[in-house]
């Protein structure tokens, strides 16, 4: 590996082969993003949720989840300041009771002045809404959205896996591309190698595994999610360096004869990260990092597992909550969190997008922004907010 | 009414009859404002208070109080950071010693270089100050200021109107002009309407109030006070409205042969509302929506009852303090501050002065945006701060 | 002193004759700025500081003191977010792992990527450090750095000198210049007047001292640290004021026959304060404003004696720690923060470099602008961060 790569050339040059995802700050338009779990929106229930600088306003009606803009016509308010529901399929503005029906988000009666002119001609935007294995999806973009599993990591609508329905999620404070990077970077394991997750585990977790070929890892078969893999180029772990003179190496070795299965991990348009397995072996960890605004996001974890029965799938969650959430999500993922948080400043303030030095390893996440500049459905615009 | 309204064609032009209005987030020029409360300046004090953008001390001399700018011309610290006054007519910098007479803003001593040749030459903006039922007035602006009672709301200053001396006052996040369209919009008592106070009295608060007339709405008299009033025009109050064969209803209906007085409200240039009566019979509530800068404004409340005697204005303030004061300010007003504060965003920052939608009961709130663009003597700007 | 200062003649015309300094909101580059105490960093240990905008990591080394940028040239993140250090002469980033030697900034290994190409290709900016008597200074700059003693307080590097290790330091919401303008400002002790170290000592502090003339003022020889200093010219005392037939004195007044030593306070470039003496006979005080941002400095008060052995030097320490310290910190020092963060708003946002007023006492502040405009080696700019 004695020549530079393309994207050092692309630097050099002050191009770069993704654009247009350098201009995607606010996210992706026109595709499928997770807004909040299923258990958080109870029948009847309202909720705010802000995704991609859009205020979304959900509820749930007769099972049903629907979705408009969280932003009453008249005077800009959130119906989720004082969600107020006077009948099934609608949503009430606490300030002046202007009425839209969720279903097609038209403006369906005035408390305060019943005869309105208004009323049938005004409507809030709507946003389709899929509800899937425990989530609700919410499709932010214009015309007719395509099918949910095309903003899927592949496998996750699977009928035989349960995905656990208490999942994780937190705002991070920073830009969702920093998130993105972060969770699907090849190297950045070094960072979890004092992780009371590898420690119990005795885990060999490599200091790094380095994928140097292209070979396969770019998923993007028509009609099918487009994402980047691992692939199936070489993969050579790190598990020992030395510093003038001082060895750095993994806290546990590979033992002869024991086949560890080194986990698969995948990022999928518009923001979703699949890694198998993970945190243990027969569970799949589920990721996706939610833009909010250009400087924060929301960050959902979630589980996997095949099964063959609701009780197999009752257990898989029960063995979640009893030893794997907290591991994960306080004492393995606080530390991508860190790091995202980190970079935060120098990619808004200090040019990082042009300044930053990629390396061998980020080879995998080039091709993420690659593919993500080829295959978007189009980039957020505030204008659009 | 199957017409759109006026404003919904302004709308669709593109341009608003009210354009000065929209320029002036920092309120209107040339006006009296309310700073503080009499009683919140003992003889001899001093203290700061932010009105339109402006700095501005004040000081009590002998019973008068005087207004200069609060920010000493020598390095700009507030003197009422640390309110320092070595004799009775003036105010002394803290840091410097710049001493200014309070009655015409000259510099008058330098407490650390005696024979400074600045003093005699430098002068302290000052402010016309009067004092009236209890509030400090101070007048912002240029040159001779017209008679205080033009900025007032109708009656205040009546020799039998009694004005409760300790009114509340508190900070709101919100720009001013959303706070006077709240305190003034005939149909907001819907977020009301489950306020502890309208429940105490089984008050038989309508839904709204619909004025669909600009009959006698304007009052703009030359030497007049200029503002916007109910009017003579019908008024429908709206009892009960049908959404999706739900019937939503006030709490209390008014009772066949009981004649309730609908109280009068009216908004006053530059920002001062009326309503009488309330919170009951024979109470004026009085409020005022200070501009402290773009995207805050100071909120005063008071009372006034008309009396017979000083033992009357005694026994009416003891009332207000004993039974009303918590009961409007905490459970019903408090309503009407998250209602502003809940305007701001869509207005700060997603065009919400084009993009709202106006609809018939805001026909007064158009009247009085209509009426402050049209009487105001100036708009404020940040170059005069 | 009937005629008008030249500065008001400057104001006047619009031009100033001070315009580089305007221009130095984030410091002057190409100079030596104390970074922190030497007993904050023990040996092998890495910290992070900011200075002029500028991100950097300190790393004490076989008891010498590296510096490097606090960025890695990866993907940005701060290496005192966790500080990880392998090796004697290393910092390694703890997200890749890409390992520099603090010697010379350069990238020796990456601990994810151990072929990496970049090994050996890339480099950390690297900033000279010196260590002199407890404190750690680093030249933010570019090329050869000046001698270190030019950019200091005359005599602070005397080898008679003890300077005590435990001084102060503290963030303070002002820019710099605000700092060095109030700690070098002869007629602001008045605000010390009620200072507990002043009552303390019944010292007969004046209200001022007015320094009338230029004679002697600036010292600006080739080869020696840049100032401004009291000078030979004439200083009067202010020792009683009156203001509207009120008699404002200092709380104590000189006693015939006590001869006083008044303090000499000297501004040097590019940010340091020299106060002999002070708090007390034979004590020196020294002062930093050390940019941060354009809004806030690292405030360093550090003490000096003149000793003649190591248990004099000792004593002397303990002396500040038991009696002066706190007293000067919190008790007068703590006055001119109050004043430095109330000049910011006027100064950030009001166009205070404007309408600033200047005075006969500040002479001294406009001769230290005029030095440091005419000797500073350069200006920082945020594009250099």
């Amino acid at each position: 590996m004695m020549h530079i790569l393309e994207q050092d050339a692309a630097l050099t040059a002050g191009t770069k082969p993704w654009q247009p995802y350098l201009a995607a700050a606010l996210g992706f338009r026109n595709h499928w993003y997770p807004a909040c779990y299923s258990q958080e929106l109870a029948e009847g229930q309202a909720r705010g949720e802000q995704l991609l600088g859009e205020r979304i306003l959900l509820k749930r009606i007769d099972g049903e989840v629907y979705a408009v803009q969280d932003r009453c016509l008249h005077r800009g308010v959130a119906f989720s300041v004082r969600p107020e529901c006077h009948s099934k399929h609608t949503i009430s503005c606490w300030y002046h009771g202007f009425t839209y029906d969720l279903r097609d988000g038209s403006l369906v009666a005035v408390i305060t002045d019943p005869e309105s002119a208004l009323v049938g001609k005004l409507q809030l935007r709507t946003y389709p809404v899929r509800e899937a294995k425990g989530l609700v999806f919410v499709f932010v973009g214009d015309g007719p959205p395509p099918e949910l599993r095309l903003d899927l990591q592949p496998g996750f609508l699977d009928s035989d896996l349960a995905i656990h329905p208490n999942g994780e999620r937190q705002l991070v404070r920073s830009n969702w591309r920093l998130a993105a990077e972060n969770g699907f970077d090849a190297a950045h394991i070094y960072i979890h190698r004092h992780s009371p997750l590898i420690v119990e585990q005795q885990r060999p977790l490599p200091l790094a595994t380095i994928l140097s070929s292209r070979e396969g890892m770019v998923v993007a078969e028509e009609g099918q999610p487009k994402g980047v893999v691992k692939g199936s180029g070489a993969r050579t772990p790190v598990w020992e360096v030395e510093i003038e003179g001082v060895k750095v190496r993994s806290r546990f070795l590979p033992r002869e004869g024991v086949r560890r299965t080194s986990p698969d991990t995948s990022m999928w348009l518009p923001c979703g990260l699949k890694v198998d397995p993970f945190p243990t072996e027969g569970i799949i960890q589920f990721e996706w990092y939610v833009p909010v605004d250009e400087h924060s996001h929301t960050y959902f974890v979630t589980w996997g597992k095949r099964v063959a029965s609701d009780r197999e799938a009752a257990a898989f969650s029960r063995e979640i909550e009893d030893h794997w959430k907290d591991l994960v999500v306080d004492k393995f993922n606080a530390d991508d969190v860190v790091a995202r948080e980190a970079m935060e400043r120098f990619y808004a303030e200090e040019d990082g997008w042009r300044r930053e030095r990629l390396y061998r390893p980020d080879l995998i996440i080039t091709e993420w922004r690659k593919l993500a500049s080829a295959h978007n459905r189009g980039i957020q615009r505030r204008a659009a907010v």
